[in-house]
């Protein structure tokens, strides 16, 4: 007990540092180690057996949508960088700068890839010859790299792992539809598969990709009432078709500009799935990509035929396809309670002498701790059930804590005081100024998150300004 | 047919250049693009879908022998690049260097790994305690940079793809067997997915990894003649352990160092495959790795029932879990059949009125060209005898090119003439003395490629001094 009771203890309570909480998750619940570069982390192998599960899903998803992957370099020479305006201005602060190769000094610096529509763009001017070529439809996993000053594990890295959507495009219809496509497909996965419910709707002019024309996103609120931006998809109309001198020969036989876009999601996700679900005993993750979704976990393990029972159904359940562990070490039954609870594992299995007497066994959900007796011939049947029942909780969890602090507000003085004093979302009417969100954002600390859509306006008069308002903002503070 | 024409015509004959035969394989079997950094390739969708299928098998069997994936940070600050003497002393002249974070200059550079031994090895460093943690079996997928002056698509270039396996084990038994296991996936992987044969072997000290105890390897002959090392297996003992301060209390309850493996294969893979098995009408590729194994041509596409037959067997193959192409494009079906053979696809399935009326199909090896009749109702039957023939056909050829090719020499006028004329392995007694080798590489230009296993010495003289000589060596010319 006193190992089990360290275990518990050693992580703070979600009430009293939101923020230690969550990298003690990281580290106790074994998804990172840090590096000696500062701001890169290590994933370990439980960490990474989280992304790869997401990978999974996320690539099956892709190909079903026709795309394929590719390997773009690392690499972009600052020459080639510098092409598209607005997007080396967004990027080039914060880039890593190789200038050396050996022992000789670069011609040119080369940047370590901050995100790769440059190279992207730079390719299909070599391949894209005629309508008939198009659409083009490319995915790569990579890690990009980002200088950031402040890091945190998953939600700010200077090197993070991720993918890269970039497509393009005959008609700016189909540029668009595929935006949107991508998004849903994001959306879908964050509440089908994550269990996370997330708003998607457009960022604003000042909140947009650089160079893109229109940005769209999927927010996610964490525990704390943050937001957390989970997915990004981008319209970028010809812009860098143009500045790349991207053509093909379209089908009246004129030389034409296709349009793009490009859409991501990274390891930001692991860290949204912890602010989502877990809770003071550590993680609690979702069944689709948890690296153990069952843990077994015999009791009285020394008894005869324990361990063998333990062993047929780790057996069987490993046969059944689901992701399974059995835990037959020496430590006690309660510390491995603990530790698996703390790395978040679905479900628990208990099975102990009178249970085989019983012929039964004991599910444990990891949420709510609710108990299951299962008849081990009906183990395969109940299962699926018990995931649902566990699924559907989560997410309703997350949506009634979405729901419950999402405040709609029409005065000023309510939104600051809210702003101020609870944290979630604020539905507020804009007129559509950028001024009016800048100011917004400076006397109040909160930022607009995005334009919702398929949310009807629920007044008249901006939020800041009281002058005509048609566009209904989502505003919170964000990861 | 003008089509058709240009597309064989335009890769360079076998016998006439081969280097240039290979570059033209890679371009125009769409399996790279050049990119604006000299010596970084783009992967493009087919090339790196046979990547994506050779890290699919591959990443299997690391999880079957009980290997974990993780990821690790891309940049290696120069002092930990330094730590072990051996290590930087072979890297450091080829990495490239970042020196700058967005605008300002870092205190300490990193370089991009060339490898990632010293990231490990400090990893270890911060999770290792006890030996009950043992052995640590980790494995990553990523990119790596080495600033190569001269490259060649898949066989040289400044960033390539790999997987690096890093163990970490409690006795120098445990870590030798690692090693020699691991070397034997590569083995199998590359003469039963890759219908490759390969040599297995140990290097010589001069051409050990830098910082190993060993280095094991896979050495495969090209059409060539020349030798491309496939895979590498390299045993530590506990000298990275040491040098990285990696320890852990012991059964005896004494701080312990623990003993180190790292074993690898890279996207080289690719490029061994198409100067394996390629010839003048471009790629071949085994089944087990082919993007598309069974491409379908219609034959008078335009005749009523054709393309829903077509149709039809497409999604039937599918479904039996074949990656099958149906090609209903308005392309001719001789220009089809050149392109796919350009691709390498093992076999086309040809259907069309006359088959359709006899209730059969035409299959086409691409290997020989050879055709099989095959009763539609009876297809899914045959496929899989159709596919093994090919394979050990595949397997065979190279092989006999292999046997054919190798030179057993005892007498060193013999030898120079060997290594000027015959391009091959030359199989050679050797006394270990360093000086003999290099002198040999000086005089014949062909250097050491291993010390295979299981080959008895068939003479006790060094081939260059005279000496009393025990190791038999595999010499040539290499990639």
């Amino acid at each position: 007990m006193a190992a089990e009771k360290k275990l518990v203890d050693s992580i703070t309570p979600i009430e009293e540092d939101f923020a230690k909480w969550y990298t003690d998750i990281c580290l106790k619940a074994e998804l990172v180690d840090y590096s000696s570069v500062k701001g890169c982390v290590i994933l370990r192998p439980y960490g990474y057996a989280i992304w790869e599960n997401i990978q999974k899903i996320l690539d099956a998803k892709f190909k079903e949508t026709g795309h394929e992957n590719v390997a773009m370099p690392m690499f972009i020479p600052e020459s080639l960088l510098q092409k598209e305006k607005d997007h080396v201005e967004g990027f080039a602060p914060e880039v890593a700068w190789v200038t050396h190769g050996g022992n000789e000094r670069l011609e040119e610096r080369l940047c370590v890839r901050p995100t790769s529509e440059t190279l992207f763009c730079e390719h299909f001017s070599h391949v894209l010859n005629s309508y008939r070529d198009l659409p083009m439809l490319y995915n790569q996993w990579c890690s990009v790299v980002r200088w950031e000053k402040t890091t945190r594990p998953f939600l700010r890295s200077r090197e993070f792992w991720w993918q890269e959507g970039h497509t393009i495009h005959e008609t700016a219809e189909e540029a668009k539809a595929e935006t949107e496509r991508m998004l849903n497909v994001y959306a879908d996965f964050a509440e089908n598969s994550l269990m996370m419910p997330v708003i998607r709707g457009r960022k604003t002019e000042s909140d947009k990709f650089a160079g893109a024309e229109a940005t769209y996103c999927v927010e996610a609120m964490m525990h704390d009432g943050k937001a957390l931006q989970a997915g990004t998809s981008h319209y970028f109309g010809d812009g860098f078709s143009r500045a790349f001198d991207v053509t093909f020969t379209g089908r009246e036989n004129t030389l034409q500009y296709p349009f793009q876009t490009s859409w991501g999601v990274s390891t930001r996700l692991v860290g949204a799935i912890i602010m989502t679900h877990g809770d003071n005993n550590g993680l609690i993750l979702p069944p689709a990509v948890s690296p153990i979704q069952i843990v077994i976990v015999p009791i009285a393990q020394h008894k005869e035929g324990v361990l063998e029972k333990a062993e047929e159904l780790r057996k069987q359940l490993t046969a059944a396809s689901y992701r399974v562990k059995l835990d037959a070490s020496e430590n006690s039954a309660g510390w491995k309670f603990a530790q698996y609870e703390m790395k978040g594992v679905p479900l628990r299995l208990e099975i102990g002498p009178k249970d085989i007497e019983n012929g039964q066994c004991v599910l444990v959900r990891r949420d709510n701790r609710q108990k299951y007796f299962v008849k081990l011939d009906e183990l395969e049947s109940e299962l699926p059930k018990i995931i649902k029942e566990l699924e559907a909780a989560m997410f309703e969890a997350a949506k009634q804590r979405l729901e419950e602090r999402t405040y709609t507000i029409t005065e000023l003085e309510e939104f600051l005081a809210t702003a101020k004093d609870k944290p979630g979302f604020i539905k507020a009417m804009w007129c559509g100024d950028p001024a009016c969100e800048a100011k917004i954002k400076e006397i109040s600390d909160v930022s607009s998150r995005c334009i919702p859509f398929g949310v009807e306006p629920f007044g008249d008069k901006c939020i800041c300004c009281g002058k005509e308002a048609k566009i209904p903002v989502y505003w919170g503070k964000a990861y």
